[in-house]
């Protein structure tokens, strides 16, 4: 079988009582611990999966609690209100009795109305025009994403010396291609480098805390999109007192903004 | 007793089950139902008021899952995990046993660390150089809040014609004036005409679904700012089948981004 590497890590095998078990996956490992998208695409596979699902993601955040250590956990989601045609889910996930992440998300039918776009996506080079980086990955999940950096990648030097602006800028697809899904736009939302290191270049420990994810997408959309290149783009607002937080947006070739996100992220610094 | 309106508004009754017990508030009514605003500060009121919190607000987001009906209410508010100086908690309102709002709140102590702004204020005049609104306002809540629009007001001719930009600007407090704290930075998250109406200038029915508050301040930050007015920013990304999403900050008048906070707002259209 030639099943993608995302689609073994967010697999859920349903429990009697309507919760889903699933397993770390090595493919998405970072330095401790999994990927925080692959996290979240998880959480959000078991509303995806539910039997229950009316619609689809709309708005979906995801908490981190607490360290996910290898092995199974169990997934926790509850359509806690549902409505003519949308609808309101709580999700846990948990280790050992223990909670590990807090999600909500909204799932909506979806219809055509006037539409208009507001962000546009900024004048880059095309993917073909932007080399792959040199240098090995440092890490499991970094593999599993193709990243064209157009400005603002990991420092090379860590110098400690400091941008006046942590902008990063890049396409990015899976590796290998596979076809956007919601879970997957889920695991993209979170594929930037903290913007702290980018902003100091000095590698301090940081950690996100939650994470939000819009989508402005539907499935047949997605399915129009395949498997092509996103363009990401994110940027720090403020880092104070611990924390950052992180805007960016996610656009097709067709310059079209699939995903609006945004996160909150500890640091030590 | 002088207390204030927002005070009122915002109290909650400890039962006996640890969950709360409030009412809704005729002073920030909206047309239908209560001003989101106010609904949301309840909601995180639920956090800031049980016994076992520790730390305080770093990022909160509130889903309105269905109309809240004048009256009594009930939230339920749980931490779902305690670290050695972070909170995880989930949040859940309800009226004669429906769910109305799902949330979840991260608290945490905070410490001082090397801090940058780069979302910088935007250079405006000051508040005492920006009108107030002649029109009287349509909604009781609007006269809970002291507005000068620098920008982006709401339109005063309804002719559908289409800006290309949905950006406002004002400067914003509490009206009579009080102190800022996280329960009032809440409610100011959501100040901000639908964007949908400042773009086509058509007053097509609206309804927030999702909204995220990051908190880049602390009490004693916020102490320190005191009822000053707040600069007040928002502009929508994309507007998409039946959804729009939001970006917005708050700034103090010193230039210190004390709020960055996102919402998903439904339209019909």
């Amino acid at each position: 079988m030639n099943e993608h590497a995302f689609d073994r890590a967010i697999a859920l095998a349903m429990q009697p009582d309507a919760s889903f078990l699933g397993h770390t996956s090595a493919d998405y490992g970072n330095m401790v611990g999994p990927y925080g998208g692959i996290t979240a695409a998880q959480a959000l596979n078991a509303v995806l999966l539910h039997p229950a699902l009316q619609g689809e993601p709309v708005a979906f955040t995801v908490n981190y609690a607490g360290p996910v250590a290898d092995g199974p956990f169990t997934l926790h989601a509850r359509p806690a209100r549902t409505n003519r045609s949308t609808q309101h889910w709580v999700i846990e996930m948990r280790q050992e009795g223990q909670t590990l992440l807090t999600a909500t998300a909204f799932t909506a039918l979806r219809r055509e109305t006037w539409s208009a776009a507001e962000h546009t996506m900024p004048a880059v080079p095309g993917p073909q025009e932007v080399a792959l980086p040199g240098d090995a990955p440092r890490s499991e999940w970094i593999k599993r994403y193709e990243m064209r950096f157009i400005k603002g990648a990991l420092p090379t030097v860590w110098d400690a010396s400091e941008a006046s602006i942590s902008r990063t800028q890049l396409w990015v697809r899976d590796s290998p291609p596979r076809s956007l899904d919601f879970a997957s736009l889920t695991a993209l939302a979170d594929v930037f480098f903290p913007r702290i290191w980018t902003r100091r270049a000095t590698r301090v420990p940081v950690g996100t805390v939650s994470m939000t994810v819009y989508f402005h997408t539907d499935a047949a959309h997605l399915k129009a999109t395949g498997s092509g290149y996103l363009l990401a783009q994110a940027q720090a607002q403020t880092f104070r007192k611990g924390y950052f937080d992180q805007a960016a947006q996610l656009w097709n070739e067709a310059g079209e903004l699939l995903v609006a996100t945004h996160q909150v992220v500890y640091y030590k610094a």
